[in-house]
């Protein structure tokens, strides 16, 4: 039983990830969630976990946190995930009645971590804003973080710009906050995201088979349609793969990797870095996903959205 | 009656403004005092702090707060303060038992805020670190901040570099978290302090007057020796402007200005720099300190001296 | 009798500080003239040099230089020239043939240089692309270079930018470049050349007076009308300060630091920064003047259109 | 029968490439070999150059170039390169005579480039501060210049820091100038010349077999010995690889991008960086080099080492 907070800009990716982590609670002890401005604007994306949790009647706590990024301008990524930050299906207006703690993320995710009876894991699909003031503000936390698995940043290139993910271009200096904490990460950049798609032959079979699938299936045809302007055949679902990762380390490969970030304002802003010359190590230890079983990925997340189309 | 908070790192020229706010408890309610790593490592400037409240028999709390910049490496400044950070007399090793808050400095300031019965305005003479975590931690503290009043930066030229000063240099991306945050800010920046100065002369007047003026005395001598590598005839008391200002705001002129700072790791790292174009106004505006009545300052800070001499 | 060579981007000051430089044949012997991308893109102002000379009935050599900036991206200053680069005077159509040199500028300012029988000055008003390509290909022209006049920069404040001058800002890069070279500088920027106005009512002077008067007062109208939407009362006739400055360098006074440019792209790309700091010296000295006697600068200027207007 | 210009700094890897180019006189018509400031400064890498000319009995002219890159500061290789630039045999003082032009390189790479009767090839493997002022001082001679090869770069990972490469490092400006050029460029960057080794038991085939290849071991020992303190077991012969491409391309196989050079100075100040994004088209097209035939490699080099000791 793993306790976890997880902190999301839903984002259709995101809301995947979300449904994955409400199916294993055998597996899984979410001890909250938490939202931060990224893929929309914060209200945006606060709106929509709350759509995701009061659809899989959920019960898990919510709060809602930074809406810009640490010390640079923000700018949401309206082009890849529509007007509301998660469009193509229609929830009920009644959905965005799921309560939202009094607190800041920043604080609330202080209390959850403080108050749990084991190593808390961190994992985080959206900009590290959070997560680096949780960690500067109450560095006393980082005693009871496990490990900090994120979908983000990238080896090998970049989406936004030619070098940098959405991600950490969103907030470089937050997540050089992070990389640089000394806690154990997991990077799931764009390296193994871009692998981990689902065909769109695939995507049919979630068509109407239940209420989490019909939510699953119009999110993600939406998405799909969006992924065609950046030239992909089939979207990668890039956040899931944290928490799948997170579920079954095994569908994965990767390498260890001392990761930096570039925060400033030139042709590599938000970039991540490994350095992989055969020097003496470096202390911050990153592991960088480089491979996934797509196919065992792809039955994960069906078992997911069926298990939960049955309990709703 | 000014409620405040006093965010350090004694420093020769931290201790001095401590004691002039000291002096000063009819207009100067000081809810409490935070210690930021700066001109030393954040364990000595701390213990500094403990030295001179004791030295005064103060019993105002204070809290330990950031080590390190927000996002890259700290160099402190050694050379103009000494190996403790605040070189020069000999205290009694009792002094640094004086009580530290179990709360971080960005907890601890928040807290004091939120219960305070009026406004505060927060009093900063190091790096920005812990102001900078405490506004975007708990942005809700914003309300109840009257003004920002700092030593940091200069329009005209910089000391740690040629273009920025010791303080915004030491973390600019917290700077310009500050200010760009919406809240008055008054900038005691180079353009000022290196007009505040006390002549030699006026420095002999100290000396053996009382256990106050003995420090005084003391820590300003070797202030004054460690100024001349620097090219100073009469060493800038830098950060006791800020709370000059504080007390009172006649001694000094200035303009308002929108104010940003360099956080890129280019020539000009930690640079503020004034928008003096006739353009439409900017949102965020900065009363930059220009020139000082440099009598009456000296003035304010020998009667406090004075003041403090006759009650300890 | 003075050897120089000017570098332009006209400009209607650019064209002031032509006039001004035609009208002393006895001081100033101009080995040629070379053009710069700058305020408008090479094309224009080549044709507005062509169309300067041609007015003046002038014999000097032209050759066109750079179109873009020496590293990154060119954006040419439309807003403050107009669409020529030069707006406001219908110069006659066979003005444009005047010749140029089959020699690009660089080539044409190394020969120029090579063949004078004395030391010459190099006068730049517009981007240093030119003069740095000189600088860096040809080193032996370092010795023939008594001093670089330039118009660009400023160390209280910017234009483009809050922190920085369009010419500078145009091309940072090449600005290093040249005022690391080692050659003595002189640095007419916004600190003097704001200071360097007409007012309107001095410039009605100019109307209808004669041929030259009359292209002077048509553009000057102009660039007072384009001034107004940066604040301006009276349009500051920047370049004509370097021009002014080499004839009678009593107009002005100023002061000898080292300056740097920063090249990053940072909110600080294209400032210049002075070393004001009393540190022992640098060996890279600039000139950067301050204060300019207002009067005689104006007097000097129209005394230049009258000889002129008299001779064409 | 090739035309091509070699701009080096040798260099031990350099040398290498030399041998190769002069064993190749059927196929490879060297125009003129010009040096620049890199591996070591500008007067040694030039002396270098001058001993395997004249250990080769060659004709070729040889120019010296530029000692500093383009716009920041130097720092040359010393740590893997050795004092000399080229430490491990001793040659012949007389060797040093070997003749220099009187024509600085970028002037004397201009004039061969424009005399020459058919395309250029220009094959660079030091910093590309010649390269950058010959295309930006003569424009003209883009269209005599069939491709430009490098050594430099490297998609993947960098050796002076974590994403750079030492040639690219050393003067990213100008680097930048070159990519983005327009010229047809093949990138032989880390990617590939790390692949490009030679194993010791295969370097002992060359000890004493004749009068260049006991050169070649010498250096070629030097360097294996200095490649062990950046972790190498075989040290690649980085240079070689862009001669060896230019000899036979079926070597090796790459992809075509758009590559990028970061200038600021940030942690990733000289990274290339590919766009691999399925994006609209860029224009500046770059060949980047990904695999080589190492066996083939190897023995091409062989080969030409055995064909030089019979011929001097």
């Amino acid at each position: 039983m793993k306790n976890i907070i997880y902190d999301c800009d839903p984002g259709h990716d995101d809301a995947m990830a979300l449904f994955e982590a409400l199916a294993h609670p055998e597996e899984i002890n979410i001890l909250g969630i938490s939202t931060v401005g990224g893929n929309q604007k914060l209200e945006n994306v606060t709106k929509n976990a709350q759509h995701i949790l009061s659809a899989a009647h959920s019960k898990i706590e919510l709060a809602s946190g930074q809406s810009q990024p640490l010390v640079k301008e923000f700018y949401p990524a309206t082009n890849a995930h529509g007007d509301s930050g998660m469009d193509g299906h229609d929830f009920p207006a009644e959905d965005a009645n799921y309560p939202i703690s009094s607190l800041n993320a920043v604080t609330f995710l202080h209390k959850k971590i403080q108050s749990a009876d084991d190593l808390v894991t961190i994992v985080a699909t959206g900009p590290l804003t959070n997560i680096a003031l949780l960690l500067k503000t109450f560095p006393e936390v980082k005693d009871s973080i496990d490990k900090i698995i994120i979908m983000g940043g990238g080896l090998d290139h970049g989406n936004i710009t030619k070098g940098a993910e959405f991600n950490i271009w969103t907030d470089p200096e937050a997540a050089k906050i992070v990389f640089t904490s000394g806690i154990p990460m997991v990077m799931a950049g764009l390296d193994v995201t871009e692998r981990a798609y689902f065909t769109e032959d695939e995507l049919q079979e979630l068509d109407k088979k239940g209420p989490i699938s019909a939510i699953a299936y119009d999110l993600l045809s939406y998405y799909y349609k969006s992924g065609k302007q950046f030239g992909f055949k089939n979207s990668p679902v890039h956040d899931l793969c944290a928490m799948a990762y997170l579920i079954d380390p095994t569908l994965f490969t990767g390498h260890i990797y001392s990761v930096d970030v570039v925060t400033d304002d030139s042709e590599a802003r938000g970039m991540t870095i490994a350095d992989k010359r055969k020097l003496p190590e470096n202390k911050n230890s990153t592991l960088v996903l480089l491979e996934v079983d797509r196919e065992r990925y792809r039955d994960l997340f069906f078992q997911a959205i069926e298990k939960l189309d049955q309990e709703n």
